[in-house]
């Protein structure tokens, strides 16, 4: 694992809990943490990682090491994974997953030739509620998808004296909220709508300069705080993707709706466990969100879980994407999403800022 | 009409409204409001009723009269009811029915020999999710019944400078929560599940002392301010009632679950728009509570309101029922709840009263 | 009054009901209903109008008319108002205001040559829980306001057979979902936020050709189904209008957030009667979305109606507008929304049409 | 560890997170788990057990061993608890604590003779909600209690096939819902109300005959599928509490609202991230449920865990809980419920059958 913020507790959290809770044939050595922290060996004796290593390139060219979980900010992933590939490591990497449509092509790139796995950790995909709408919208129980509804909402930034630190940084985020968190609501979209071909866009950063976080003056914020996209996708299908992290009672309250032809569902992540269901093929006197409580045992994920009714949190959605990542490491087959799936993604991501910067719709096809 | 407080306004205002948005064989002219109230020529003047009387006996006798509609204190219906029906009116009276099962049995007895309607005004029934709720369980949607869980909760007299009105007399009211909320309770409790035959209570009084209306002194309480009863029903089912007016945060939550073998139930009259509905029958990874919005064309009442998504209040509960009663006098039917569903309440009520003083469970049929 | 379909019908029940619930220093007489309807003696009948008139513009010019109450499709308000107008009435009219920005200009120009009042009915800003959101809003409760999100849903479109009526024809309409439903949305941010000054559209037509009315071939649909905007406000503020009549189970969806530096309030009318309030001040650990009924006698309009949790619906809306319609004449009063605010509206969305014709962002003040 | 079944599960993981996410002074070897399943060995091996043994009695006098870790059936605990006591160990113990007040009695005093540390697990207590509501209790924030309403419903027997296991049979478990789902009801009413002096019950068993899990023919079941309890409370706080495992639609649906002079709580566990609170102390016309996201830093055991918003499920109560014992064994202090608190709550559940039987209102003193 290279990088071991919040991030790589999560990470490392799911790698321990995840041949406990699935049947995989493989057995889980933590054998190098490597980072620049110096918080990195207390990091590393708690979650049982064998070695510590100040010298990330090193540590993925060992032989002991078979697939390299890249938790650093944005800015540093391409580099990383690239050179995992080279060394023929299968690659976990956190979102979202470079700052150019560019660097992702190339990390693709680099993946497939190298013949690994890539995982790129857009984690709410693995949320079993999201999960299963995937299979109630393959099953066809919303019909023909007429609109996609996504917001994700935070509040943290609406205290100005929270410093002017990398995810506020373009040269080391790429963007602001439209990055952090619309990267996950338009993985979401591609994963249960399809491909966004416009993108129309509204960005806003609210508070154009924040304390430095070594408190010595001021940095200016040159990403967005607050990002509004309109989408048009391939087919008729239409939509809208709002991220803040201002907006306030929001923690992290990652959202959307999908409307068809005959139904509607809607989730909130807050609510996790649950998904909306609308069934529109019902009598009109009988219809109504159902609230679903996916805890099931028929439920994506849920087997591995615990009985009907006793919910599952956040992190679940890592160890879930583990034991997939496992799964297709075995199989020798492909997972999502990864890297090119992270350039789809991050090219909507680059669409979104020329239509804010140039006031027009552009489209996605334009990002080259 | 008698009377003329809070209740005589629901009134008025739906005998104002039925015609125009039900189509009924009867037209309506307000002729007397009875009372001693002094503001009731301001009344009157404002409701459009053509005369004032201080008399109701000489009201109920005179022949330009059809219907008398009673919505005076508790402790005056039976008498009011009986006078009435003595003179061939048909009669409509507010809840609860009257101070004790004899006096309801009188009333019913009067009424069944006069050959008159009698309507009690237990409105809840004609909330169209709550008619829904019974097309429900009529059509087996629910199975067998195997519990019901009715909770009425009001908050006002947490205020302990609230005065000891007539509602905190037993004289006068005939019980505290439990006649004004838990008349409804049972009501429904025996509109949608069935007859109960046990009651076994715990009534509560947390404020024993008010101060009186004319703010001279102090008054005792001597009803309950909460009451909560475990009911028996004919066959296996069960269930409970809880009744309070020291519930804060609730102002009118008249709300009920009804578990049954195949689906479930539940209500809330400040959300009374919304029918939550589990069908148990469809599988396990589907089901959930519907909210159904019951202001469809297909629910019941619907077709004289507003369309769909246009919601109604509470006022139209009133309408619904007086349409009803119109309906029955014109076709010589019955309606219900009527004087004897009144009986049968009330019977349950003092049934709770007697259990909770004498600690044990008290079968229905030992009122007499 | 001049029309007599849906709104007619609301119309004429708060006009019944104003000066019974409201102490009003007027009196209503339903004098005339005018329109072409060969049911309108059947309606005028029922709800008590004197005459029925088949020529509006007789009608208008009558001496013993004080008040014209407009209720017909969207393309004839803008001639009925001005002819009402020029005959010293004062004015009600349906929304949306007119087909287009000059259109509204003019009414709003002949009703302020005339001295009377003119009053367009977004009827929204009487629910008592926006009412109560405005009086946050002005007491500084949401501190700066950030973003607006208005979402106004509707299903009714989502069955193909449903004829190409009036409301799906540009020329009798001005537009579709975004007139009929966003025209709303608008008026409410105005009301709660302040005045847009830039619209970034996408429009959508999901069914394109409708069978006609009379079921002689197909009409082709000419506006929008669905409209999503990007709204750029005076200062800082942005944010975003959804309105769709495609959304299966919205039956009447209208809802908004709005987010602030130190709150946020949340609605949607199917629960008109809550308004749900953030409170940003408090200690983090005990903020959350509090849940406001909306029927305490401190609430605006409530005074009228009923005990608190007593909840009200769709039609007291009417009731409430038409209250403060009268104060508004008898004080000589300005009263909000009147023509002028239609005229901005109007200017929205028509630059929203523009926008979304010309994939591009469209400054408010580019209608002229 | 004694047994191994879900429980044996849930306690186990929890073993291997208290280190990682909390400060703690001790490590964990989870050295042995004993019992009679001939799945024992790969549950130790997943899990990470040194040794597997079929002899818990030897288990329990290893000098290598600190903690004994009860996960089995209820009728083994006195005696499990008893000799682990003897040997000196400290003592967790899955509920409910055993079948008898008696029972119960005779723990408390082997633990308490012993110096040992005993924790009754009764995890609801550690859902940081729940905390945080006797953080509200403690501080005032609630007034006077006034009364307790817990619920606690599952749906699992409403299937006539589920086998007539040992859950179902008086011998094994001492009672039905209500030891299983009730004595958790009577540990949060006694955490955050206070002592129940008597009890009034009624309890069902809706289908008293059930498939053995041999499938030889049929077992009776002989304890309750609901019981329904009426509590009176130490002071003139009363209350109720309803469990079943009937409810259809209720997976694990342990709720419970509390009712004071100055707020309310409402909780279930569905959503146990949540908390919602009314502050009856604020201006009336700003009331209502606050949703609380029990998330936050500042909430209780927030601090181990994730960002804000980043919600926990089911499994982190016994992390919580086995944190609190390592604490309560290292500065030698209380911990709560211990098998005092069992002794506590199972003499209500007695009092209960006791009611139940014998039709009347039973004080909890009465059982001896």
């Amino acid at each position: 694992m290279i990088g071991g913020g919040f991030m790589g507790r999560a990470h490392s959290n799911a790698w321990m809990k995840v041949t406990k809770f699935f049947d995989l044939p493989y057995d889980v050595n933590l054998k190098v943490v490597a980072g620049d922290k110096n918080r990195l060996e207390k990091f590393a004796d708690n979650w049982g990682f064998e070695e510590v290593s100040y010298d990330w390139r090193e540590t993925v060219k060992r032989d002991d090491i078979d697939i390299v979980d890249i938790v650093t900010p944005t800015y540093m992933h391409a580099q990383m994974a690239i050179e995992a590939a080279k060394n023929g490591k299968h690659i976990i990497c956190e979102k979202p997953c470079a700052l150019t449509y560019d660097e992702c092509m190339e990390m693709a790139k680099a993946a497939k030739e190298a013949g690994v796995v890539s995982y790129l950790n857009h984690n709410y995909r693995r949320v079993p509620a999201v999960a299963f709408a995937k299979q109630l919208v393959e099953d066809g129980r919303l019909g023909d998808i007429l609109s996609w509804h996504g917001q994700y909402f935070q509040d943290w930034l609406l205290n100005p004296d929270m410093p002017c630190g990398w995810q506020m940084q373009n040269e080391y985020a790429g963007g602001g909220a439209l990055y952090d968190l619309g990267s996950h609501s338009v993985d979401l979209a591609r994963f249960l709508v399809g491909e966004p071909v416009s993108v129309t866009s509204l960005h806003r950063t609210f508070i154009e300069e924040r304390p430095l976080p070594n408190k010595e003056g001021k940095g200016v914020v040159d990403v967005d705080d607050a990002a509004y996209m309109l989408l048009e996708f391939e087919g008729k299908t239409v939509g809208s993707i709002e991220v803040s992290r201002f907006a306030c009672g929001n923690k992290n309250a990652n959202s959307f709706a999908v409307y068809g032809t005959k139904g509607a569902i809607r989730f909130q992540f807050q609510r996790m466990n649950e998904l909306e269901f609308l069934d529109y093929t019902q009598p009109v006197s009988e219809q109504g969100y159902r609230t679903i409580l996916c805890t099931e045992y028929d439920h994506p994920y849920l087997k591995a879980w615990w009985p009907s009714g006793h919910i599952i949190g956040f992190e679940h959605t890592f160890v879930n994407a583990f034991a997939d990542v496992f799964s297709a490491i075995h199989d020798g087959a492909e997972i999502t999403p990864n890297f090119e799936d992270g350039a789809s993604i991050i090219r909507v991501l680059e669409a979104s800022k020329k239509s804010a910067k140039e006031n027009r719709r552009v489209f996605v096809n334009e990002i080259i």
